[in-house]
Parts: C-alpha cells; structure tokens; sequence
C-alpha cells in the first residue's frame, strides 16, 4: 500500500441554476451558500474570510457565520497562515481539512482492482493495486475478493482520520441504475452491483454503518480523472480512451460527461472499425476492440492473449526491439484506431483525444499513424498531424481517483447533507 | 409565397445559472426578469398575470410592472379573454405580440433557396423557396440572388406588421466566426458570409436600418428546427441526419445543439463507411457521402447525379416500381448510414435519430436496412428494429425556420436589448 503525495483537487461542480426571481426557502439558500464557500476554498487552496466574500458576492458577517458552520462540520481548517491584503485587518487562511470527509473509489477491471481514498482537497490519501484476473469468476466471488482489498483501504483511512461517506465503483461494463447491464470481458450480465457490493463490504465491516455504494462505467471515472487531475486542465472537451482488455471510452463535454439518454455513451470498443471483420463478444463483426483492444493486439504480436500486464510490457519491448510482428500489430491497431477516432472527431469536434490505460505506455506506436488518420480524415482540416490535440492520458489519474473524487464531489455540492455524520463522529 | 397557419413556439432558452449569493444590479436583474416573464407567456401560449407570477416566483406587483413593460415595447398583447382563477378577481389573458419582434431565416443549400420569417410565438408568418443551382457560383452573386429573395419576404413582414430584428442563415459547410470555413459542395473556401450578404441585402433595402446578419450551418438549424417544431418535442437528445448533395448532420444534447470545440460537430457525412472506398471532395476515400448522398445516390441508381429534386423524385418513383438498380441504390445507402450510425449510437447514445432532407421521403425504404444495422451493432442492445426511435424528420420544421427561431430566440432571451428598437417603431 502506498500513500501518494498531495495533487491537484477536482474542478468544483456547477452550482444548479437559480434564477433570481425563483423562491427559494431560508434552509435552501444556506446549503448553497455553505457549498459556494467551502467550494471557493477548495478551488483556491488557500484563502481568507474577506477573499471568499469577495469571491462568491457574499458579504463579510454572511461568510463568517457560514465559515464557522463548515470548520465545526469539519470541512474546513484554519491553516495558522494570515493574509494582509489591501485594506482591513490580517485575515486567517482557511484550507480544506485535510482529516474529514473522503471519498472511497474502487475500479474493477478484467485483471485488477484499484482501491484509492481521495480527501476533501482531491488528494489521493490511500491507493492499492492487486492483480487478479476477474474473468468468469461469479460476481459474488469479485465481489469478496474486492471488499476484502476495500477493508484494508478503509482500515488506512481510519488511521489517517478520515471519514468515508461513500463508495463509488468504476466497472467496464454498461452501468446503469445500480446494475451492470453487460460486461462482455467480465462475462457479467444483469449484476446488481452497488446491492451486492454493499452487502460484500457490510459483512466485513461489522457494527459500523453502512456506506452508500454507486456504479460507474470505468471508461467516465477515468475520464472525469484526467479532468480533474489531469496535465492540462484548461482542455475541457476531449474524448478519453481506455486501452484494456475491452476499450472503454468516454465524451468529457464543457466539463461534464456525456452520459448519454440511457446513460451508455462512449462505447467506442463496439464501433464498427471494417464491416466484415472478425466477430466479437457483442455479436458483432469488425468492432474496434476486435483490433485494438489488449488481447488482439497481444495475438497479432504473437503473445499470447491472456498475458495481462506482463503481456503489454511485453509487446513494448519487442516493439522497442524493433520485432516485426509487434510492430506490425502497433500499426494495424493504430490503423482502425485513427479511423474510428477520425469519425468521432467529426461527429464531436473535440479539443483532444486523450489515450489512456495501454495506449498511454504504447503511444509512441500509436500516435504517429492514428495522427496520420486524422490528418486525412478530419473534414475540419483542425487536426494535422503534430497538433498535439492527440495526447497519452496523463500518470495522475485513474478511474479509482476518479470514482472517489466524484464521492468527494458530492460532499462539496451539499456539505449541510454531510454535516450531521462528521460532527456526530468529533462529539 | 405562402403563409403558413400557426405552429406550436420553440422552446424557452435557458436562463444564465445565477448563484444566489452572487451580486447582481438592478438593471441585469429587471432585464432577467422581462425575460423570465415573456418566455412564461411563450412557453404557455395565453397565461393571466397571476400565473404567470406562480410560474416564476415572483410577486403579482413585480409581474405587473414587467408586463407593463413588455406590453409597451409591443412584446405582448393582452387576448381580450379573462380567466377566473380559484381566488381572487379574474385576470386578463396574456399572449406574445402577433405584431412585434420576428427573425428572418433564410437556407441556402446546393440547388435551393428557402426563406423565412417567424414571429415571437413561433409561428412561421412567410415562407418562399426557390430552386436554384448555386454550385460553382461565385459567393457575391449567389448572395445578390438571395437578397432579392428575402427582400420579398422583408415586404411581406412589413405588410404583417411585423419588426425584423435579425437575420439568420443556413449554409451547408463549416461555419465559424461569420465565415464559411469550406463548403465542399458550393466549392466555396474562407467566405466571409454574414458581412457578404449584410451589404448584398442593404444594397435592396437603401435607407432603412441593417439588419445584423449572423450564418451557421444548415444542419444545425434544421436540427434546432426538429427540437422546436418537431412531432415529439419529448425527445431532448437527438442525432438529426439532414441528406442533401451533402449529408449535414447534427447533435441536440438535453434541449441543446452540441457545436463542439470549434464550432464543427456533426460532420456525419465525412465519417468513413469504408476505408479503401471512392475518393471524397473532402480528399479522403470512402466517407459516408460517397455512398448516401444525393449525387451518389442517384448516380447508383442509373439517375443522373446532377438531376436534382426532381431526380430524387424520380428515385422514389423507380422504387415503387420494383426498379432493382432503384432499390440497390437505396439498399446499399442503408446499410452505409447503418454502419455509420450504429457508431455513431454507441458513441452518443441519443434518444432518437432522425432522418431528414431527402431521407424523409426515402425513409421506407432506407429505414428497415439501418435498423437491422443498428440492431445488430448497438452494443447497449437499446436499438431493436421498429423501436421506433429511428424516424423521419417531421415536415413542420427545416433550417430556414429554425435559423428564423434562433433570431427569435435571442428576443425571448433579453428583450430588454431590442425594447427601444420595438418601441421606436411604435412612436
């Protein structure tokens, strides 16, 4: 288990629209205004009483009194540090607290499971990879397995006093209402995860409440990651892909993911990348994933295909090595990569296309011939090649970071909804 | 030129989010609130003051005044009806202006001109199209053609009493910044359209003020005129498919058009249906358009590509007849738009797709080949054949309308910016 160094915190969420005209009763207009003023702090890093006023258009006696509420709910600390500014008297420096509310991320993918612990800052206070290849294995069985990694993760924040208020998991699959409704790779289909998870965690946990538990496609967490966490956080419409045993993709659009009308955009893997091609788990032929996903680029290099993480870094040194075969499998893959992302790129016009899981260590094959594509195929002329809107995920971020700061992300829309279970855990 | 009987209003813009605790003057605020007012209006049709005061949240005084205001600057009309509500005396009945405010939309597509003028409630008060064939001429004289086209349209407006506060137009080709990036099928490249047609329309119309001209692409106005005007208005995320000499296309995301990154989402027509098929204007191989649209349609089925609307019609005709290059010409469109749309379903699960322009009338026999596609490749399984959720367009919207209802738009969004325009009219 290691513990990382701080990183940067999450994008605050957008507050819900009020018009001006609207009513809005006196308890409403305090939970907003407890979350502009913890949210502003979050944003900053650090800030004074009379910085907040200035920032979220509140006056001076208001922020006090909703400071105050947030450092008794333990959301806030005063960080010793005072701040003279232009006028008026030194203000005290206020920080998240870095012991308080966090949230619990777990990704669970064909081969492995992350388990990571993200504080109210956004920083990852707790991360554990194990591999283990969840392929056929009956949900229950992950589901155990999973909970016992979780334990020892609640367990390490415990230590550091934080408090867990929610679990959220990352599955690759097609998530929605609580249940998998198809994870080809896994062999799931209709999983009552967040119930059966629940449950799995609940039975080691004895004695202690139960933690709400949410469901992800991993594709979304690991792109609300590199939003949040990633190099350049001034892009904020980009397609994320994940390089895994299948392709998980996902649509970050001004900030916010695009879930689609049933909640399963971004199933890239499935787009058709030539129409008579080989068969897939989906019961179609010639998708993406049947060219670029993990196991048919480790058989066109001629590895075998169930190598797992060893596999790819494998693949790379022979690619390295210059083999013909590896490189020969980069290229084809790279191909129907750069023909389906061409067609994304014009139907979205995105600012970049981000290559994240395998595809981040095996960029240096890659991009060159999916930049080729787009260069060719892109009707916009936007993307030629070397542009940069084509980039490698970056190291920061994952679908486990992603999924706890989405929890984390919660508390700072609503910390009144919070309030009550930290204040009971210092009385 | 005909008018048009009465059709149902577009949808009320989004108000700007507006944080409670943020400082906003008095001005910006009274300007909001005309707004929140005249859209309540819009929105219901004929509403007395006092629900429009429910609606919104404010106070019956406060909605008086703003109703005094919007009658003045001839916004609303009160209806002469009264209503008799549960308490209190009986409320006159409000409705927008049928004189007043209006948008004039004008499509320019390959072979054909469409105007139009839509007033504050939405309906569609002037409507004029010509065929004409527009390719390979030169933007100036195109624009004087069209000039003399909308300025009959101007007149009719007049003789309605109708104020025409802006002009909106729809070009098939990228759109940015005023200017027609490129636009394949006119054989046009970096036109500087809005400031081209403002003179060619000013030089018609000496002497009055000029309208301000602002031009997007076709299909994105047709796809804003299907969300506004459209038979299921229920549908909020659509993928709205517009088959032209070109195949425009275009997202609507929760009630809002997806422009992307630099204003060019929606290129279906450039998405690759076959890597190694024929050569595209675009100078890629095998886009879409090479199989499904008109020119390529119409050639595939022995018709002559340049034939028009009436070859089109020819189209439709051989097909009822059993003709077979007809009916493989359609078959083979089809399953081109299948594969292209099932990857473009997997990528944005919509609610709908929506076919429109020439695939209207073609639907019946194009529909059954992409939903067996869609059928076979959506991986989320949520397409089965005659779930209805491919469709025709329906007839009541196109992009001269939905170019007219976006200037309208802007009047519902801030009427206060075009009060004194309105009000100097009536002095």
């Amino acid at each position: 288990m290691t513990i990382s160094s701080p990183a940067s915190p999450p994008a605050s969420p957008n507050p819900a629209p009020t018009p001006l005209g609207a009513k809005a009763d006196k308890d409403t207009v305090r939970r907003h205004n407890l979350s502009l003023v913890l949210r502003a702090v979050h944003d900053e890093g650090e800030i004074t009483r009379a910085q907040v006023a200035a920032r979220v258009g509140l006056t001076r006696a208001a922020v006090s009194s909703l400071v105050e509420q947030l450092l008794e709910g333990g959301f806030l600390a005063e960080s010793g540090k005072t701040f003279s500014g232009q006028a008026g008297r030194p203000g005290t420096v206020l920080k998240v607290a870095r012991t308080g509310a966090a949230g619990l991320g777990i990704e669970i993918n064909i081969d492995y499971v992350t388990v990571c612990v993200v504080d109210l800052g956004g920083t990852d206070r707790v991360r554990l990879t194990e591999h283990l290849d969840n392929r056929g294995t009956p949900p229950a069985d992950v589901f155990r397995r999973v909970a016992r990694i979780a334990v020892r993760a609640v367990e390490s924040a415990a230590e550091q006093q934080l408090q867990l208020v929610g679990v959220q998991l990352g599955l690759p699959g097609l998530v929605s209402g609580g249940t998998v409704r198809q994870a080809p790779n896994l062999g799931w289909s209709r999983v009552a995860v967040e119930g059966l998870f629940a449950q799995a965690l609940a039975a080691l946990l004895p004695g202690r409440p139960a933690l709400p538990v949410s469901a992800d496609n991993e594709a979304n967490l690991a792109a609300l990651a590199e939003l949040w966490f990633g190099a350049d956080r001034t892009v904020r419409s980009f397609l994320h892909l994940s390089g895994e045993v299948g392709i998980g993709g996902a649509l970050v659009i001004d900030g916010q993911l695009l879930r689609g009308a049933h909640g399963f955009a971004g199933e890239i893997g499935h787009v058709v990348a030539q129409a008579d091609g080989p068969l897939c788990r989906c019961g179609a032929r010639g998708c993406l994933e049947q060219y670029a996903g993990q196991p048919a680029l480790l058989r066109s290099a001629g590895i075998d295909e169930n190598a797992g993480v060893p596999g790819v870094a494998d693949l790379e040194r022979r690619a390295e090595a210059g083999d013909r075969a590896a490189l020969g499998a980069l290229r084809t893959a790279g191909e129907k990569l750069g023909l389906v992302l061409s067609g994304a790129v014009n139907l979205i016009d995105p600012e970049a296309v981000v290559l994240g899981g395998i595809y981040r260590g095996l960029a240096r094959w890659l991009m060159p011939v999916i930049e080729a594509e787009l260069d060719e195929r892109v009707v916009s002329g936007l993307w030629p090649a070397g542009s940069r809107r084509l980039r490698p995920s970056s190291l920061s971020g994952d679908a486990a970071r992603g999924a706890a700061a989405l929890v984390v992300r919660d508390v700072l829309a609503d910390p009144a909804a919070y309030a009550q279970r930290l204040s009971s855990r210092q009385g």
